[in-house]
């Protein structure tokens, strides 16, 4: 396995590649992470995870500087699974000047995660876009953990005419449900036990819509309440549509409940996607 | 030479290409955009000349409706270059919903023709950008004549890490100085005449400044007074730095005098670079 800390190193070593896909991380992989590296290694003869803890996607009070950065523990995963190369650059490699381009997105980027993270989703998609520049990947995997952003790089995908196939990630999860996250580890013990019921309010909202209820927004009160009893302080537990992410009704039937809350200083988020039969 | 109106098509024959230049135009080919063609030509082994008429980057006032199309006689002249491809997308194909991805650009874009044209050089970036991604060309070719054009996708090159060289070409004058430009056509016999004095206005600056004058600020507003005489509406003239398109001041080198006004009912613009001898 190649690790490459500069651009120019990293287009010079992919031009013999036919086949790239591209994994964008921010590192403290989990098995979340490498079950999105396997999905890539099925479909490219060369796989590059990058690994970059994004300055402009946290906002000056979120937890740029406490984010976990284990690089060294990375690799050595990486380099099990048999990944071809780490794109491990440094913040004067990707902004050697202000970043002045940004992107301006759809009104969908201000709600949900964008309305409790503003700039978050600008933050995101810059990184992402200059990441594909660099690398040119034919394909790059996003997790469904990150539902919104895998829904937003889709869009972007298609507005800016990429030539790059996005892919989404199933969500791995712990044995109590808990999807996996790098954040979990800011959890203590017994919020760690509390965590699950993020998971386990979102699992009861779905069984009850598949089982015919269709009070979609009180479905969504009752979840709030459940989850502020068990602790949590919600920011938002929403049923939209899959295919634009805008708030569903009974009429449609590919949805998805998003949920966001947190437990102490640690915000969490998690989805399901959910057949709506009607 | 294959003229190709869809994406998938275009991206299919570009796939055995290993060289591509890419001269995106308007259309209304003069022999401004023709050398422009012929830089491409020297530098890849395959040319391809977009012809689009970008409503994004005109205002609602503008003269979208009224911009000379003239792709029969277009596609003539570069079948005559020996071009290999033109793509000639309609709106559909280049935004088959609306545009909701779009660029925020650097304060420099908010200057000069973007003061007088909110919103043009956001509609330039972006349809450039997705051209990019469609062609995926090594290089791309932009004429000086829209000299701050060609300063903010230089640095959209840099800051989006695109994989393009940005080639600049000279511009192409008549006769008399005046520079090639589609808008020309919207002049009468006797706005023909006048118009040729934007380009001897510059160049009389020009010539002050390589002769010692460095009143720079003294010589522009005698630039607009002098346009002014000769019949123009003066939008600016302005002495900037070529490096950053901000305001030059005497320990600057290279310099760069733009100017745009009216003559009637169009607007023309031009540029000249200056060194300024200390």
């Amino acid at each position: 396995m190649e690790i490459i800390t500069d651009i120019a190193s990293l287009r010079t070593r992919l031009k013999r590649e036919s086949s790239i896909a591209l994994v964008p991380t921010m590192g403290n992989l989990h098995q979340g992470h490498l079950s999105l590296v396997q999905l890539a290694q099925q479909h490219a003869g060369c796989t590059v995870v990058s690994i970059f803890v994004n300055r402009l996607q946290f906002a000056p009070h979120e937890d740029f500087d406490r984010y976990p950065r284990t690089q060294t523990t990375d690799c050595h995963l990486l380099e099990q699974l048999g990944v071809e190369i780490v794109f491990l650059p440094d913040e004067k490699e990707l902004y050697p000047v202000p970043q002045e381009f940004q992107l301006l997105l759809p009104a969908v980027a201000d709600t949900l995660e964008g309305q409790f993270r503003p700039g978050f989703f600008r933050g995101v998609a810059i990184i992402v876009l200059k990441l594909f520049n660099i690398v040119q990947p034919h394909i790059a995997i996003f997790g469904k953990k990150d539902y919104q952003q895998l829904h937003l790089m889709q869009k972007m995908g298609q507005q800016l005419n990429l030539p790059i196939e996005i892919m989404a990630g199933e969500t791995v999860r712990a044995e109590d449900g808990l999807a996996l996250s790098s954040r979990n580890s800011y959890l203590s013990e017994s919020q760690r036990q509390q965590a699950s019921h993020l998971f386990r309010t979102l699992f009861h909202v779905k069984q009850k819509i598949e089982q015919g209820d269709h009070n979609l927004r009180l479905l969504e009160e009752r979840a709030k309440c459940e989850l502020a009893k068990q602790g949590w302080k919600v920011d938002y537990i929403a049923l939209q549509q899959r295919k634009t992410l805008l708030p569903a009704n009974t009429s449609d039937t590919d949805l998805v409940i998003l949920g966001a809350g947190w437990l102490g200083q640690t915000r969490l988020i998690d989805n399901l996607e959910i057949a709506l039969t009607l």
